[in-house]
């Protein structure tokens, strides 16, 4: 196999680090990392520490010299911040970090490495609120409404990259992943929050499960499963297009709760945390994923195989 | 009559200083504008130097303040960054500016005067790209392929507001306004230049006009009517709805050209100079504008008329 050179920015964090993994056990060798801090024990590990770049994105000079001197065929672009939570609080910084590493990367490309393939990450955020039950599942041409600064801050990511796709000719494919989940994800989203909960519960040093709204419908995908669906979307998606990755299933967040609480070993009482609940939230996000399958891709990991690798995992961690 | 406050940023610009001109013949007299210079004696004979606000909108601070001690019913956010030719070359800029000032008036009406509406000036730009003839003339459903970051952060706008509007309740309105003329807009864009050049030849400082794509289609609405189609959305239009502002009528671009040369009083040798291709243009910008038809707006200004008083406020001015 001859090697693409792979440039992940990113690729130090959750779905990095996974997609690090994936593409080693498909045969890739030659991959690169930018990291904010530069080190990164698990991925020095994976790829050696002299691959893991320290590079803060926003500076675009020092972005344009790295992509300048590797020359990379293929470029994952993952770096983003990604609280949506806190995202009104954090709005500012959200908003303009996501931007401003976008158009760093994009003139980068465009200046040094113009013949690569970018791949830029953007969210089932983008999409929001459905209006009616004819707009789910979500496919892509489903309309803009966001609801938050950080789902602003993906449409812009994904329309500014569209720009330059058109006016420059990039070669630019969009993933819009919905949620995903697996080891190693921060404790600020939904899932990890609530497992590091209960093994704090069957350590006996927390009472209860605090939650926030449980009413929600959401569609959770493997990180494994999206990390191949990225590879195959570098690899085979058409240049200009934008691909949902979803498992197309929904799911009631109360479900998966009960799910985690029933692989602990403790008994979980469950109470409503106010300051979880978000001054709104989407009631239902579920992908229709039939672009991806027409790429060859599905989702293979059941979500109780996730639960229990992540509950396992959080237990270790 | 009773008089609603009403605050306007960037109320000394070019749409700006016409929309202080039809509110005070509609006979509103409570006008406020902010300025980035805080002096415009065309505006000040308006509405008298004390009713201009020194304001730099990226900062929320003092945006804050403002909007805390005026507390406007009614405020038209107007000011951006509006260069489209330039905004590859600016793009950092354009973009950043046009957000953070976005966030910066969201943010204080959330804060300090959450009962005001609030009218955002969105582009016909963010809908970039038709790709066939039935997503023409262009509704408000038409998806966004922008092609240049001035199109991106217009977007970003739009849907930061969507956002606050849905998980804030804020009472927003957004206008979509399709390409405008009248007195006093900056040769940065097309007919003024055009314009400008014209009445260069006209006085023997200039022996060329010099012309960048002609073949494009675009709406041009009399900017009069457009800050009339303003004031309508503001009092009429419903709250988190998207309105396009146009005549409806596309024209080739070397069709006014034309009709700008036939209205000089020398002959007009039309060149065209490499320097005013853009990378990448839209061919066809045409304006469904059934939305404001429904809310009893027409414009009224044929073309002819809007380009002889260009002509003669150029020659004037």
């Amino acid at each position: 196999m001859e090697q693409p050179r792979i440039l992940i920015t990113g690729g130090t964090g959750f779905a990095g680090s996974h997609l690090v993994e994936a593409l080693l056990e498909q045969g890739y060798s030659d991959i690169h990392v930018t990291s904010f801090s530069g080190e990164d024990s698990f991925i020095a590990r994976l790829i050696g520490s002299e691959n893991i770049h320290r590079l803060d994105l926003t500076d675009s000079e020092s972005t344009a010299k790295l992509l300048q001197s590797l020359q990379p065929d293929q470029m994952y672009h993952l770096a983003a911040l990604a609280f949506v939570g806190k995202s009104f609080d954090e709005a500012d910084r959200v908003l303009m970090n996501n931007i401003a590493v976008q158009q760093s990367v994009l003139l980068a490309v465009r200046d040094h490495c113009k013949k690569a393939r970018l791949l830029v990450v953007g969210s089932a955020e983008e999409y929001g609120v459905s209006i009616s039950e004819e707009e789910l599942p979500v496919s892509e041409t489903h309309p803009f409404r966001p609801i938050n600064p950080y789902a602003v801050s993906k449409i812009s990511q994904d329309m500014l990259s569209y720009a330059y796709f058109v006016s420059y000719d990039l070669d630019i494919v969009t993933v819009r992943p919905f949620n995903h989940i697996g080891e190693r994800q921060s404790t600020e989203f939904a899932i990890p929050a609530f497992t590091k909960q209960i093994v704090a519960i069957e350590r006996g040093e927390q009472t209860e499960l605090k939650v926030g709204d449980l009413s929600t419908v959401r569609d959770f995908t493997d990180v494994k499963d999206v990390v191949r669906a990225y590879i195959l979307v570098m690899n085979k998606g058409k240049s200009g297009e934008a691909y949902n990755i979803g498992s197309g299933t929904g799911v009631l967040m109360s479900a998966i709760v009960e799910q985690l609480s029933a692989l602990a070993t403790k008994e979980i009482v469950i109470v409503t945390d106010k300051s979880r609940l978000r001054p709104h939230d989407i009631p239902k996000m579920v992908a229709n994923n039939a672009k991806m399958k027409l790429l060859g891709w599905e989702p293979t990991i059941p979500l109780e195989e996730t639960l229990r690798r992540v509950m396992s995992w959080y237990r270790n961690n």
